[in-house]
């Protein structure tokens, strides 16, 4: 007897009806649909740091030496946690590390969405909040932006008040806009259910919610190791909450998900706060040079907050064939609401900035 | 105004109901608790491999020079993809890479189970099944092993005859129990729902379901680097599924959830199958001589198809406390169903083995 095999109809309504993942090309994948050598391609797409961590090769040579990479990593990520305590001011029972910002974002959806409920996101935003929202078999709620990309408060408070969770990333990805701390706290103070505060972004744009979590243990502060402490091949992510919310948030995260060297080095970056801040330095002293560059080659060009900027090329499929003929990947937002034609590039160094002008402006 | 913050109410019943997690104690911890130095604190619980990953102080100094971490890891972590490929026979559409097997299985979960959906697992097993089960909102449907700790074919097929997924584990966690290959087939021609084979210690077993997938579709095999290929600290494992349930299970994959260094290193482990079979060979020859030592000491030892066995002590309580005094950790599954008085460890090289012997000897 063999029994028919049926397991489509086990799988949930809410992932059956996902879109399948499109793949981001690879560098790989650049190099060899566009004929430049795979060395020379730039990631303009992914807002990560163009420096390299510091001491790389020191740390991971006496690291080699010593690294049981054999066993499991210790499942308090002990080391790791005592840097972001101390980086943060927040004690450890406040702090839930996760494989990336994207593992943390994941945990706090399984914890607050499920079939039936609501998740507010603001329109455009990152992808992901969508994206989790769905998989869980919640509804997102979308509130689009005002005018200039300004995040629309009032709308947010006023659908927040019907929903399970709101997403909020500041400074927001992809638009760069920020919300000061006064409106920030304004909006707090109006949101009852759970909100999360993406802050992937804050060593740029210094302003951040955590100082809010005290009085207000609904928000959730979610930061990465992936941008400005130049760690995105690593994967570490943490968030920052009130201690009844991050016990919860615990309860569904898996016990070994951040390997033993990213504790490891993610620790070391996380002491060496003078080297991110002078790079951070750097990035936003080198911002307003890219955007001047750019400007006579562009329609219109965005203010920004962090480390990349939006602007609306004059034909944006161009720009994006453009530059990929000359191995520059740059983040294409232009089927976002509002950002028709708008296109997304990370600030890199001089040299690879002065690249992604030169190649927009010879194919513009 | 200020509302009333209610961050609780929106907590998913399934999330409130889990217990909170208790975590493992780290090496350090026994080394606080039980005054051995931390660096003599051999772990016998979590079986892994004794041996470092090889030539791993060269590659990573190969990698420190040129690895960039500051960027994501491609998100189809293409190199590692193509050395399972290699190793496994099976085309890459049919290879999901996760970060550790524990996240493949938390893919599964995710797409098959939800509130209302009903999951087998044997008991005792690997207590992540039930754990993901319940955090999706799922029951899970215990079938108990007969004597011997040998599966119980005939009701695992009956109660998924009613359910939405199967988690088996073979060989099985803890009991080291294995199902031929003869049985395996006779339950997977009997079972329509999903039905993940969890073969963690395939390379110690040598008795694999992957070549059931082919006519037998709801057959998921889940993988592991942690055990045999001696990298549990870099957080690789993989599911190998026909190419529909693939590309299912690949839409709520996270895009970047294994790092730069673990794809390299990965990749170089499953390169490298001589090293890993002779590493196999190792352990499963010193398997019996560990054995007999134990066996004067102990109750009760039940064969074993993989890299660590069950025992029955005289007191599991007294030898857990005993091994610990000495700096030995091992994994005390007394509470397990008809698992009383059982502890689990690894087997380790034959120096640690025989410090495990002399600790449990002079403590019994």
């Amino acid at each position: 007897m063999q029994v028919t095999t049926t397991w489509r109809q086990h799988v949930r309504p809410a992932v059956d009806a996902l879109e399948p993942y499109v793949w981001e090309m690879s560098s790989d994948e650049v190099a060899a649909r566009y004929g430049v050598p795979a060395d020379q391609v730039i990631r303009f797409d992914t807002n990560t740091s163009p420096f390299l961590p510091v001491n790389l090769s020191d740390t991971l040579a006496a690291l080699a030496a010593q690294m049981p990479l054999n066993e499991y990593p210790d499942t308090s990520y002990g080391e790791l946690v005592r840097a972001i305590v101390d980086y943060t001011g927040f004690p450890a029972e406040q702090v839930v590390v996760g494989c990336g910002a994207d593992e943390v974002l994941d945990m706090i959806a399984k914890v607050f969405l499920d079939e039936g409920k609501r998740a507010v996101v603001t329109s455009p935003s990152y992808g992901m909040y969508v994206v989790l929202t769905e998989t869980y078999g919640a509804t997102p709620i979308a509130v689009p932006d005002r005018a200039g990309f300004e995040r629309d408060l009032e709308a947010i408070a006023a659908a927040a008040a019907d929903a399970d969770l709101a997403w909020l990333c500041n400074p927001n990805n992809p638009t760069a806009n920020l919300i000061p701390l006064d409106g920030l706290t304004w909006l707090i103070e109006r949101v009852s259910c759970p909100i999360v505060v993406d802050e992937a972004y804050f060593e740029f744009s210094g302003v951040t919610a955590a100082e809010l979590i005290a009085r207000r243990p609904q928000v959730i502060v979610v930061r990465t190791l992936s941008k400005a402490f130049s760690l995105a091949g690593l994967r570490v992510g943490y968030a920052l909450a009130a201690p009844d919310v991050a016990a919860m948030v615990n309860r569904v995260r898996p016990p070994n998900s951040v390997g033993t060297l990213s504790v490891a080095l993610g620790a070391a970056a996380v002491r060496d706060l003078a080297t991110m801040r002078e790079r951070v330095r750097m990035i936003l002293a080198e911002k307003p040079r890219f955007v001047e560059a750019l400007r006579p080659h562009v329609a219109e060009i965005h203010p920004s907050a962090t480390n990349f900027f939006c602007f609306r090329a004059h034909n944006s499929a161009a720009a994006v064939e453009s530059l990929l003929k000359a191995g520059i990947v740059v983040r294409d937002v232009s089927s976002k609401l509002g950002l028709a034609n708008c296109l997304r590039p990370t600030v890199r160094l001089p040299k690879e900035n002065d690249r992604f002008v030169a190649a927009l402006a010879g194919g513009s």
